[in-house]
């Protein structure tokens, strides 16, 4: 993409009720627009980040079965009145409004009641069992505060799974193969997350599990050993700092985390107010055993660039950055502009996800908005570099900078 | 894809209040679910004809230059009052209502508003235009009547795109640009589309442009010219059947047809009032010259299947189509339960889109599925295509029926 024609230039200033890192940096940086407080548009730049977040847990949910579908957002209130989540939590947290003919409808912010609705119509035997289905989709929360940028949102981009089982043996089982999954999806979007044990809700005395990442912005705070076989939030903690593991032995660590996903066994309690039933093997009609899981991909874009950046922009982990490389010219001598439309051309070909800027302006200006939105590596054609028949090579985040043979680039 | 494993077994029935031909066959299909009047789930084999459908249109709106962006649904009444539209249509078409502090929020039926807003915090100068934006999301309306499957929602799925431009010459220009595309978007996704004269809104006495699929299905009348040179929709028609076609004079036809695309020279309706204004090369202030352009591609979904369906089932035109190939077993011999499993692995090795009816059930089942999902291409294999080292190969749509040497399918 040049640079010329990409919709989305650079700020110098942000919203006055604008106080979060992340949103400063992506809006800042063309990422993102704030439409009003917990409402983003994601410009072009920022949509290449997010849909290369849902790609990559896309490609972690289908690997451990997951198949993915697309439920509404407007919803009827009858079937939040089966589960009675119409009153409770009700409008504390559902946008809830009236339509012609007085029709009441609710905004999605979780898809249990839908997703049961479908089960149901489809389940019977056992033989229909297991599965598990998954969106990715926005969701809408009436939030009392909305002032952290991407990571709270009242309309936020959500991947949510929900598995349904026969038996409480097979849920555990593939509860296990989420976490695995949940922390690949995070190791490849760059964030060190941990499993932390939280609470399960009001319907529950087993712990749920959050996925953290390590910030000193996280909002959260969590008890973990630096071993990482054992962490559990505050909220719920039956350790502090200090004490010993009960793993390991270890020393416990108190530490600041930014929330990126959660899982939740659910067992029965949707399928039993639903009806959600099979008749098993043993000819005895049973409650379908559910699991959930979410991680949502906005909140997952804001929290990499909480915790990966610096005072001069973002700094984007390669999986998730919108282009691999900033090709910059510096100068408008024919002869520069000429090698830059070159190179490329030639990293197009070869499959590159290039960002070349070929703006007509200072190098200032140029080096400003690239160290802004992050790209992972640079090549720089100026002048001098071609004295050399060569580029300047630079890692985003590193301060070495290294002379790379044109050749080199063409080989 | 195992369709022991794919989840949304093909049905019966469908609900009582379902009168449309696509609703019923895509319900009936396994392809969506009915949540209530004007709103469906997409199933995962509906969700991949869906994003068959999303991604072609996103090629033809990139190869026209277009970018894209993401806006949120939930939109603050403020910025409706700017143009009049909270108002007028309001609440006819709207979905309006308050959250916590009595906030006031709308649901977008179209994003003129939004994408105005984007771009005056963008645009200052000419050298700032054109530029052309879209993108692909699910919209609200609050529709009158939504008994038509996925042709007319409540909550349904739309490209929108939104051109800019500093003079009316290149938007006509990228406008004739659009329409090709348009036409490039329908053939792919093997609609007969027709560019039919409409309506250019209240604001304006030109024509806007619709793009018409015939059936007679379809709920709008047009009259066009067999040659294709002319078409108006009835509801502005200055001809009528057995007139004279104004281009070529071959003889006028009265058709029915569904609309399943628009597009708008919207001038400055909108920038001028929203103020979107850049500075021309002479050094004066003027408004942003605007057009837009809308495909439904749920609408399109439900178009195909009006459009292409038997008495057995839809038959989807290859580039949609969930899969390329239904393979089929028939029977439950180890040789035959073997070559199935061979050939299916064959076939996702080489890249193939595979559907492979792997249950054990009853041929005449397999065969009913087969023809209601709608596959192009069916390879069955049973005990005697064995005996002849061949599968049975057939088209959907097609009586014809072949054997083809299994060599062949591994070459």
């Amino acid at each position: 993409m040049k640079q010329s024609q990409l919709f989305g230039k650079t700020l110098k200033t942000v919203p006055k009720d604008e106080v979060s890192r992340n949103a400063e940096l992506l809006i800042r940086g063309g990422f993102i627009d704030k439409l009003m407080a917990g409402a983003y548009s994601h410009l072009p730049l920022g949509y290449r980040v997010l849909n290369k977040i849902k790609n990559i847990i896309r490609e972690e949910m289908n690997g451990i079965g997951g198949q993915e579908l697309f439920m509404p957002a407007l919803q009827p209130k009858a079937l939040w009145e089966e589960t009675g989540r119409w009153n409770d939590p009700g409008k504390a947290v559902m946008f809830q409004f009236k339509g012609r003919e007085d029709k009441e409808y609710g905004l999605g912010w979780t898809h249990e009641e839908v997703i049961v609705d479908i089960a149901r119509k489809r389940v019977s035997s056992y033989k229909d069992l297991p599965f598990a289905l998954y969106q990715i989709q926005d969701k809408f929360r009436d939030e009392p505060r909305a002032k952290s940028g991407l990571l709270r949102g009242r309309e936020f981009n959500m991947k949510d799974m929900y598995s349904f089982h026969a038996t409480e043996e097979d849920l555990l089982n593939f509860y296990e193969k989420s976490k695995i999954a949940y922390l690949n999806v995070f190791k490849r979007c760059g964030l060190d997350a941990l499993v932390v044990e939280a609470s399960g809700g009001s319907f529950s005395k087993e712990f749920s599990h959050e996925f953290q990442a390590m910030t000193p912005f996280g909002e959260d705070i969590i008890f973990y050993c630096p071993k990482r076989d054992f962490a559990q939030n505050k909220e719920i903690a039956q350790v502090k700092a200090g004490d010993k593991c009960p793993i390991c032995g270890e020393k416990i660590l108190e530490g600041k985390a930014i929330e990126v996903g959660n899982i939740f066994k659910l067992y029965a309690k949707y399928s039993a107010s639903m009806k959600l039933q099979f008749t098993d093997a043993d000819g005895k009609k049973k409650d379908v055993i559910m699991g959930c899981y979410g991680i949502g991909p906005s909140r997952v874009m804001g929290a990499i660039v909480e915790v990966s950046n610096d005072q001069n922009g973002i700094i984007w982990p390669t999986d998730v950055a919108p282009y691999k490389i900033h090709l910059i010219t510096i100068g408008d001598s024919a002869a520069v502009i000429e090698a830059g439309e070159k190179l490329y051309n030639h990293l197009l070909k070869k499959g590159e996800e290039v960002l070349f800027d070929d703006r007509a302006i200072s190098p200032g200006v140029k080096f400003a908005d690239s160290d802004l939105i992050g790209i992972p590596t640079r090549l720089i054609i100026s002048e001098k570099t071609l004295t050399q028949e060569s580029v300047e090579f630079k890692r985003r985040g590193e301060a070495k900078n290294e002379l790379k043979p044109l050749k080199e680039l063409y080989a």
